[in-house]
């Protein structure tokens, strides 16, 4: 046979599922989009058609709904723990099942009424977790995605490599923006040793990481990106590594002086928000001794 | 000549302007998206391509930068009206301007650091504004979108038209969920009128609509419509319209009998979020004797 | 009552349903995105929430299914009509329906296989039309949107107004792009005159459209979306009105003189392919002595 | 220093390059998106800040228009090839470049007019590269993603496992559709090899990989990817791997038994077309005794 198979994972992607929890008048809300993908022993349905190893798609999607009525949603990261868990254990062709998850926040509306059931999509960033299990090992990856940030000054871009290419002015007092997509990976492998608290941890990682992008004074946005993912390693003790893919947004200087204004004054300035193309900066920021797992691409470009 | 001519319009669309105003060490953005519309004495440019009577775009363009400069950006409002005046008053052959903006927010990033000039993107609701000028009356029209709200109870559906194709159980404990898409108009049409206050009337408003959501014990998504329209008028004197397209984001309630579960209990359900089809419900709500001139279409489905 | 009901409708929106008609081995496919609006005696359930004469938004869907299976899709404008003539004559509240469809098109795979049932989505233009029928007279607009064109010469741009904002330099030989949304109107009004052979309109009028693009030496995009309208009026009797929303897809010329280059030459040259900003040129063209009827917003910014 | 830095890289992305090329009348257009990525001793503007070692994005941004007029467009892996080669050899601290590229295809609008320069965007799929060079070794990775098929009928899905969670019926005729993203890696690693003719290579990949879609009688999505992939791999003696993410676009039969029609008869059938959530089946297919190198994940779901 000339053509062999290899690696090879599937499952049912994007299961929007709501969960409402009710204390009373009091209801909480979990809403997230869950993706399942396993794999093991696969060849048949490949080779030949024969779906004999194949738990359909269908089911990972119905056993989603299932399990958030029967374990709750305590957090995005154990609801894929219970999920990737109970296929690996109960499905012996299935070996690794590795669990995606996206969670949407909501925040409550202030009002008059009796309860607290009324919310507001707060839309800012998507927090993600990614579960993987093989039977003995965890691993667990969580981040963020879509979280716009900008510095108004203390941003520079000046030193750099000239050739005959190079056109871009040296700069000494610019907008750094960028829309943060992150990764960070916990040393929580194995049943035996104590849980994360995912929410807390989650709250804290990012809180790190917004003040660390606020409180450095940025020489390029790599020392940024090195800046935030060293504040959560050393703050946090249950992650070993961070990954960052940092468009840099570019906010360029409008040119008003063909209409006999000057644009950056004491008082401010005005920009041009660009779309295309962009700087992308991309890091693996590491506890020392570690050894980086998260894959380099986050994104496809 | 068999073809004539009929309305038309042109300008530079989508002009990403940001204004950093400095006020020592504390920064203030203004992050908006300008789009220019221009009408007038245009038939020679399109029956024979003469541009003896058109402004370029990327003129428009220019103008959108150093009006940000020249006159700041107190609010989209004010900033729509000085672009719209200035158009039809400059140029002879161009009798109305419209201009649309886009706003997007930000909130401050809470650090240790020395300044205030730190800020994520709140990502919430886009606010709209449109400045309509035909050099002697005005016609605002502000507005949001893309704010997702949900109450987990107080909702309920039942007592419809049965025909042969209605298969739908009545429902009287659902999620009512929406992604808000409104636009009101003001009653201030004229300079020797006093302006509203632009910020403080759009906060108040969005308040408004925000509360009357969550207050209202819903019978049918066209009475939180009408609820929320007949609010902001009731509240707000500066506007005399408003028209919402609410589409109806459809949670429904798993089957998880088939897996030995009641799904719908004292403490909580479980919910499929679906994408599409979708209910969708637009209608205006005017104050009494006031002529509606919102049009009816805010989506293109 | 200090606040009124204006304009409402509701509706299903985007109902995807796929028709599969077997001719023995030989297959068709009808790919639509089906969106109802219904409109008439409604106050009610704005104002207290009696769903007493409101046909649910799930059953418009149920419609949709069984009218694709009962009546076949022939053409969209042929299924929205049988659809709109449905609700409206025979639910007594209904006064208007209005059914707007996005048609997908697909080309057959040429293969060594047996059957002729393996599609590829063509990807060009989405096809449109918007049924609106009142019980007594019907409008039908179809056209179609997405479809990018471009011409590499043959176009200039010069002659202009000059104000103090204009830096814009005149161009005698620039790329011309677009993305073309258009609407054209159908004369065909009432259940007596003879229908428009529907898919055949459709094509011709394409075909039109793009060879009016291409054969036309434009001095303005305004001047070739003239020719387009009319070229489709002169040739196609079954179309009274056309409006169009062309975006000006700009292709500037890279600047390749600090890198000693020059760009322009005989045998061609390097554009840069801008997203934001973009000039919108947006026009109505008419037969003469009709009345212009499509709404003159076809996008919202 | 408790914290490391791991892999990097950085670079512009989405430089929108369009080449016009002028042979007399008869214009050609090759319509790319670039992204730059470069690695190398990058170590100090990551803790420092200090950009002696970086040559700017700006300059790379640069470098891609100056090369499409140097060098030409001849195909997309040819002038990835050729920017790879530059950034690698032309500054020391840089050790490796990644060019990925899409590639937008146009066809000629067929018209009377004189010359040949008028086209219209093919829209199907988008075709990519990723050309990686590390001063001695190439690896090309081409591909395509967005290509909608459809087979409307020889696929089955029956026989697979059943867990508590199961509730899919058999199904023994479906409509089997998916949007096919591949990528395929070819052998050619080495300047001193003879290159593949990349545009023949594109255009004979892509045509076996449809046929094989539509003359597999299917099992299960999974056996038709492996037909896909072996097909290719037989055909192409340049390609030793390939890997596809195929969603399952599931258009599910509707049930209209409600409204006493039946559904699925010798003449056809309607079906609904279901966004999410999807089955995504995801394989490598690799020439026997080859390596498997492209990365496991195409998507973030």
């Amino acid at each position: 046979m000339p053509t062999i198979l290899g690696q090879n994972q599937y499952g049912k992607a994007e299961n929007r599922v709501v969960k409402i929890t009710r204390d009373g008048a009091t209801h909480h809300i979990k809403d997230l989009n869950v993706s399942v993908s396993l794999s093991g022993d696969m060849d048949e349905v490949h080779y030949s058609g024969s779906n004999a190893n194949v738990l359909p798609t269908d089911t990972t999607k119905n056993t989603v709904f299932a399990f958030a009525k029967e374990h709750g949603i305590e957090s995005a990261e154990q609801f894929g723990i219970h999920l990737a868990r109970h296929f690996v254990t109960s499905q012996e062709p299935i070996r690794t099942a590795r669990i995606r998850i996206e969670e949407y926040a909501w925040e409550r509306i202030e009002h008059a009424g009796r309860g607290a059931h009324s919310f507001v999509r707060q839309g800012q960033e998507t927090r993600l977790t990614q579960i993987t299990y093989d039977g003995e090992q965890w691993e667990v990856v969580s981040g963020l995605k879509d979280l716009v940030v900008m510095n108004s000054t203390d941003s520079e871009f000046w030193g750099y490599v000239k050739d005959k290419y190079t056109t871009l002015p040296e700069a000494y007092d610019r907008i750094l923006a960028t829309q943060v997509s992150a990764r960070w990976r916990f040393n929580w492998t194995d049943d035996e040793q104590e849980m994360p608290h995912w929410e807390k941890s989650y709250e804290q990682t990012r809180k790190h990481l917004l003040q660390a992008f606020a409180e450095t004074y940025s020489l390029s946005l790599q020392q940024t990106l090195y800046q935030m993912g060293s504040r959560i390693i050393d703050n946090r003790g249950e992650i070993d590594e961070v990954r960052f893919s940092l468009p840099n947004k570019h906010h360029f200087l409008v040119d008003l002086e063909p209409f006999g204004l000057k644009n950056a004054t004491e008082d401010g300035a005005v920009y041009y928000a660009a779309d295309r193309p962009y700087g992308l900066i991309e890091a693996t920021v590491l506890r020392d001794g570690c050894e980086a797992k998260i894959p380099v691409d986050l994104t496809s470009l």
